[in-house]
């Protein structure tokens, strides 16, 4: 008795995540995987690592009419931001589930499409009714929940990182930077020329170091949290790896702070949460995503410099699973009632 | 009712990945791993991604006492080659079942023990009784099997890649080169200059040239198949990766054959093998373990250069996977008349 | 009293090697280099290492004309093969000093080209008169040569590697075979699928296992040593590295040579030649790319499998230097009577 | 009429460095590298991308009295933080020039060894004596200088990311964080557990979250720059390159500014410095490392968010050549009176 799912844009690196953890998920069938590129072609022409699977399944064009008539129980969208904006409208509005990886509904205030995306939200409604899809702030609105806007990978890093200080009022909050370092995968699967291996590897880049508005996340969800505004600076920097993100969120402290005080906040901040896992006191000593690549994981952890009063957050995960495809799971997991770590028991691996 | 398992040298890379594997294992439960060097750490405190599981188990020294104390039903041995021999003696003299990935008990001939290995081996009868732990070879053999030799990764790697063609007799089998490629995790988990980092990234690096060990385990399997000797020539070379192998078996067909006809020979060969998948005529092209990483499972190929009458055999795997944990875990299945894939239903990640 | 140098095909990854090099060359001044894609750009807007210098020039358009009026006295041409066929016969025909690093004037047999390149080459009246620009076979030639045909990077390396085993007729000529492996960098500057960093990065992947085309080059080159025909399966891997091709060259003895002897042989035949360091004895045991990136060196070396008569060839080069650009500068430098080593005095980095 | 030279410490990546930039050094003769470890052996032994150089030289034990007796005009010790202080004292005092490339000499503030390095330092006097080796900031003081502290790595680009920020009374001084970014080279040439190349490919690490030492000459430069005390948190990530360190430089503006003014700022500020190259406007946009690998480049440019007035400067540095090697050089080339450049004309590799 699985739910019906479809996944659109399925061709992309975090539909293929989808794909891959769905395909061991107990819970769901996937009936549809659109692609445009890809349409008529078996999933393994794309996704290489699912060799063996779907055999049953091709990509196929997209349409809503065939996703309805397959009785689809829940989308999983992974299109464009913006781009399919009117049918997970559609969907939604036909009872479905719908889980959006796209920016499309993360944003409470419509302004802020202006201000971040260049377009007007066309549904400032939707907006009210979306969930944010972060399962360790969100999660009794989560159960039932029709519509999850699932975050932005460096948001959720930015935010698992800094959670805690905000929560208790730590931190200075017009001083927040959060410095992050994320692998190749973010940049998705379309060849560019900043991706071509040769110029790609070895890279230490900032990008979009004027402000990455997945700032805008970041803020909103920490100042839910404390209840006043926060300004977050978000400054992301291309690193060699494939997959991961790490968020370092340097902030100044308003109080004197150790950290084994820390240590408590951290921990009881994250105690329900069963995907976050404090890294303090034993090696490696600080997160790092090389140990949650491939899993759901969220590797939290701090430093305190006393000499200045500065405290980093640290938070590291695999930016298309906790970051994308894992959270997106993980959130419809709560939606649907099932057990959080449905299909999600996946471990990552050492060395990788 | 699971199986109670000890792993023995588990502090290491392959001593890791039995414990990720056996984590989610359904009949397996790990009640004893030991590690001289961290005995009495928790386990997290060396394989960093399994942090949050194994809460109740810690690393303890060796003590052939202990584990039979522990009324342990089989024996997974990742210590180095020669050190565990007595110790495996006894636990199989004792009745548990032993999976022992050293080379201890690959070779059938005494005699190859002194010229590969340097040593004499003191226990030429338990040779006969082992069963070489390669289950697209020896399945029947497995079931039941309580003395199981894991096979090496290059020697996995290399008769995957020529296996069908020796079958079929068509390839010249003195003139046979396998020329592999691995990453650095071959090399384990112990620090040495070579092993550097700023030494070991980007090297593409020829080691044991003159000859690698693993190609008497190749040898006697692929002769064994033949029914006539094989000669193998097998060269390993260092890249820049951290898992994975990739054997590229180099031979000269004795008669007309083309790569249909090969894929029919291939296809045949691996058809009752559910980890074998075979990769031709759609994208990469050929294996590459990159997309088999984490996963048990084995990519094969081929390609045949016609004008000269060459052909190569290709097999990707990871070489810590299918070269090691996990293909003890498979014949392990088998010998203890689980389904082959018990424990091993791990999708690798694209991209990775 | 510089030579007036102009560069064709700039801004691709040979190009860029071109201008570095030739930036301290004495006895050059680039006064032309040429791009359809970046005409009027700074030179520093694609190649980002060359900051702060060429201030006064800027990638032009391609033009026979403007080439002519700027007295030019010698062409490097990195043109795609085929695509400069023509420019490059009125440039040597104007008396210009024409060398190609495309593969359009190194085969001496127009009928080769129909079957490694698919076109009729028109003027094989020119294949006579180039010189094939490997200097450690073709000093003497090269002299006041106006016609070079730049050798490809994997024959370079084959050739290299193998050129004394073959001169001492050592090896069985019809079974050989070079497995190489290469970096990113070898596929050029233009992205694709397969470049995508996180598609190449941690590949080890075949490609052209049919039979790569420059195994022509090497089959002429070779055969002109042994005096008789040998045949060359050439099998290129693409590894994760940017730079960096090494060669092994696999193949069987037909009379009983050792490594000492062999030392003796490989000394002997690079004895005149800078640019190739024989490796045999010292750490780190066998040519490894990575320690000649960025230079002019071959570094070469050998193995023998005494067990089975097998004799490996090694030859560690980085395929933009002595693969492409250095070697055209090289080859250039003893065609203008310069010494060898002009301009090309780069030191590999260690650790790089 | 070379200068002679002794490089202490020669068997490591620094004094590898030195040896690669002093053979081209045309002012230069080392004609004494000690080692310990390797003494007897040829520099090649150590570093293969030397094969072929340094024939006559072999590694020493280190010997005050040989070095004397060998009428060395020029030290350049990389020998560890405090093991070397005595000996550079001897030298001084004897009349050689000296240039430490440890920390032993780089704090103006004796109480400074004790906070951040741990030991009391025996020579206060020398600390005024010596001049800090940062050419972009004390060319004129290194003309005729005996005494040089060479800078930290992680300094070097803090404080040219900063210089020009600071120098206006552009930023907040009391919350400067400076991120820093780092390839595996700066550990040193031992191998470590971290160090292991399967477990440091893919890192993206924090290491020592609680401020670097490095922090203590940002700080003392920065506020004689300023004129007032400015205080720098300094936190470095290891990240997957060998080479090559980022520094970002966040911080808050204290009145208005745009990009537009910055450039004018930087540009000014560097106008002497042959070494540091702006990057704004064109690609790749920002610095990166990547780009400078191999030179003695700095590569600086900074970004604005002016929605928060939050500036950072950015600065990529090779961390062996401009971050340590190559400035030795450079600035001892100023004390010896010689063009800054001279032996530093090396051009970055691209791709690398």
């Amino acid at each position: 008795m699985a739910y019906r799912v479809a996944v659109l844009g399925a061709s992309g690196y975090t539909g293929g995540e989808l794909l891959r953890i769905l395909a061991l998920h107990p819970e769901a069938e996937v009936v549809v995987a659109t692609s445009r590129e890809y349409a008529g072609k078996p999933i393994h022409f794309v996704h290489f690592n699912l060799r063996g699977w779907y055999r049953g399944l091709r990509f196929s064009p997209f349409s809503v009419d065939a996703i309805l008539k397959k009785e689809v129980d829940v989308v999983f969208s992974a299109l464009p931001h913006g781009v399919g904006l009117e049918y997970t409208k559609t969907f939604y509005e036909s009872g479905l589930t719908v889980v959006d990886l796209s920016a499309d509904y993360r944003l409470k205030d419509p302004e802020a499409y202006k201000r971040w995306y260049g377009f007007e939200h066309p549904y400032p409604d939707l907006l009210e009714k979306a969930v944010y899809g972060l399962p360790e702030l969100h999660r009794d609105e989560l159960k039932g929940a029709k519509l999850i806007a699932s975050p932005g990978c460096n948001a959720t890093a930015a935010i698992l990182a800094l959670a805690p200080l905000v929560k208790e009022g730590l931190i200075d909050t017009n001083r927040v930077l959060v410095d992050v370092k994320v692998g190749s995968s973010e940049g998705g699967s379309k060849p560019t020329r900043g991706s071509h291996h040769p110029e790609r590897e070895n890279a230490i880049r900032p990008y979009e170091p004027r402000g990455h508005r997945h700032a805008a996340e970041a803020e909103q969800e920490l100042s839910r949290l404390a209840g006043a505004p926060v300004r977050v600076s978000l400054v992301p920097h291309a690193v060699s790896a494939i997959r991961g993100a790490l968020a370092s969120g340097h902030a100044w402290l308003t109080r004197e702070a150790d950290e084994k005080m820390l240590l408590r906040v951290y921990a009881s901040f994250y105690r329900e949460s069963p995907f976050v896992r404090i890294v303090y006191g034993t090696p490696p000593g600080y997160p790092d995503p090389k140990y949650v690549a491939g899993s759901n994981y969220a590797d939290v952890g701090f430093a305190v410099e006393e000499r200045l009063g500065r405290v980093t957050g640290f938070a590291a995960i695999d930016n298309l699973v906790k970051g994308a495809a894992g959270q997106a799971v993980q959130a419809w997991n709560l939606a649907a009632g099932l057990p959080e770590d449905t299909g999600l028991r996946i471990l990552p691996l050492k060395p990788a």
